[in-house]
């Protein structure tokens, strides 16, 4: 099969998915249980059908399509992404790899090849959890994660929780927890997903290898001095937050740069109080994101930047306090499937590199329990969750190529 | 004349005056032209003519009491401060000052002497600039630096400018440049104030002698990133805003604690865009507030911190501004006046020490021009602007006391 030919379908696809947005003209808005969801749900399950898959919905909203292999009790490889968006997203994020996975299952179907364990194609609902502030959805109710309590323990903006949304859906939130997946039933699970990152685009490589999926460790930091005239207070009579909290932060980005081994760390928040150009600051909040594939470097910069925050604080003589705000570990993916897409990209020629992923997807949820592999495909500039975000479909075709010569393989395992 | 007297005398005149303000329980709110500032200037015309003074408001809303001296063509000796208020202020700031200069009129009348000069007491209109964004109104006035035009320049939060506000007061803008003084009729200018910081409070000292009003240089500094994702962007691919402007910020007070002269510099209100705990900053904005006696601290601060913005910024790849929002040099009050000031509090064993003002005065206004002093009350905690302000009356009183000697030495200079 040529490239050009995957490429032209892989277009077609996500040319037709790109109309199912809330917002035309102005990028992907496919928000879990609305219509925009229904009709690209329609679509895949279209598509799906046309190759020959056997297709259902499960109870959590997920679209699934199976190719019977010739064992029934053998666990299945499993493979998709999800169909949601974020609010002004791009139409590669998510429905970029489920195109991708269903291109797998054709060119396995076209290849007329005999296997004994089922392939699995999966849409996932409501990965990016924008809705109603949550995420892995689907996913997570794949695994048995998500019951009825779940459901209606999150809302959205207008006040509708996921079991209302699921009901107007058409969905039963009492039965989400029917949609998991017996134990030992799933053998493999295998993902396509843009990179959302610069790094392959700045390499110029087509592909990612993904080694893993950072561990987060995400807080909120609060450090309290004390407001007074930025004027008539001698500097050794002020507690100024500002100043202690800069002395802390402007060292926590270094810190990461030291590790030289892809560990991040980041401010992206600050809040002074009173704000006030002539008053000494009272009060600064500031977050701090860290991720790693090496949780020790996470756990290394949280304990610095704390012992620096102590220092600071007491030579201030004010205080601070620290909130944990997110806590992951990191997931290994899976090293004999890296080794096998390794040896794809080599034989065919497609230029990559192993990288860790810097954000979380459905391989995170479902890697920390099955052998999982994650591939990216490179986004221009980096630029992803916006309207211009953008990864060429050729690339998207060689990574459907890499699956299919993965999955082949796992078939018959 | 005993102390316990005058405290008593000046006690009265404050606790009276406490009355005249829109935010009764709630601190004093005296808003320039208002039903609270006629109020206020009803009760000092009625005081200065129960002593015997010659009472008359001016075209800028001064209120202002003459005490004839022998000849007429002598230059004046003028005193006082301002009688307005901020929002939710307290019942000292200003208003301590013009009851200071009234009792001491009083005190001058009382002893009976003889003097060839006169002696003007004056209840300045708008020091603060609360209400119009502006501020030094009234003895800006007396100097001759407002006009009509000024007036029509700068509106309240409801739009009402300052010659809409001056007609409904029953004052004519067209007329406000008559308030201005002949040039040479004002030999000495002398204020008293309440500190408005904690340096007399902390040592436990009465009177501060004010031996100027320090400059101050104001910056809004902008810092240009680039919003990344916080976890997809490798810490060598990213401009991180928020780390450049911390590694700026982080040295700035400390420059200011270097000088150890006792000028200070601030960083009191910080905006980071756009502000996502996953997003690096795109754009950091700062303020920097620097002041000292000493122009040239003042001057090496702010080149220290334009060399760290150009060093930081070129690190990171971004970019920065700088937008000059005040530029005010310091003033030295007056030397011999001091010394007169310094002589009365040894003979009268008051405790004072020397110190500049980091705040702006009537007395910076006036201080450019005329030879001008001033004396501070120590504020309990420093604290100014807000309800719990509080100075004692005693402290007034003995410095009205001291206002009195000087102004009996000068009146037949």
């Amino acid at each position: 099969m040529e490239i050009e030919k995957i490429t032209g379908r892989i277009a077609q696809d996500l040319e037709y998915l790109k109309k199912f947005t809330a917002t035309p003209g102005e990028g992907c808005t496919r928000l879990p249980f609305t219509k925009e969801a229904r009709d690209a749900v329609n679509y895949l399950r279209e598509i799906m059908e046309e190759i020959g898959l056997e297709v259902h919905e499960d109870e959590a909203g997920n679209v699934i399509g199976i190719l019977r292999g010739t064992d029934p009790d053998a666990p299945c490889v499993m493979s998709g992404s999800h169909y949601d968006s974020v609010i002004h997203g791009g139409n590669y994020d998510g429905i970029g790899g489920v195109v991708c996975s269903i291109e797998m299952a054709r060119q396995i179907v076209e290849s007329g090849m005999e296997h004994k364990r089922d392939l699995v194609v999966v849409g996932f609902n409501d990965e990016e959890g924008m809705r109603f502030g949550t995420g892995y959805f689907g996913s997570g109710a794949i695994l048995g994660h998500r019951d009825e309590s779940y459901t209606e323990q999150f809302k959205d903006a207008s006040g509708i929780s996921i079991a209302e949304a699921m009901k107007e859906y058409g969905l039963d939130p009492a039965k989400v927890g029917d949609a998991a997946w017996k134990e030992g039933s799933i053998g493999h699970f295998v993902e396509a997903h843009i990179e959302q990152g610069p790094v392959l685009d700045q390499k110029e490589l087509e592909i990612g290898l993904v080694t893993g999926i950072v561990g987060i460790q995400r807080y909120m930091v609060t450090v309290h001095g004390r407001a007074d005239h930025a004027g008539t207070t001698p500097m050794d009579m002020r507690m100024d937050a500002v100043d202690t909290a800069s002395k802390v932060i402007c060292k926590i980005a270094d810190w990461a740069r030291e590790k030289a081994d892809g560990t991040v760390a980041t401010v992206g928040f600050m809040n002074v109080t009173p704000g006030g150009m002539n008053i000494v600051a009272e009060k600064v909040e500031f977050t701090v994101d860290i991720r790693s594939m090496n949780n020790d470097n996470i756990n290394d910069i949280a304990r610095r930047i704390r012992a620096a925050l102590e220092r600071e604080c007491k030579i201030m003589g004010g205080t601070y306090e620290i909130d944990t705000k997110l806590v992951i570990e990191p997931v290994a993916l899976d090293a004999g499937m890296l080794d096998t897409l390794e040896d794809s990209c080599k034989e065919r020629g497609y230029s990559y590199m192993r990288l860790p992923s810097g954000a979380g997807h459905d391989s995170l949820e479902i890697g920390q329990q099955l052998p999982t592999v994650m591939l990216f495909v490179s986004s221009k500039d980096g630029r992803s969750h916006a309207p211009v975000e953008f990864s060429k479909y050729s690339d998207l075709a060689k990574a459907s190529v890499l699956m299919t010569d993965l999955v082949e393989k796992l078939l018959n395992e």
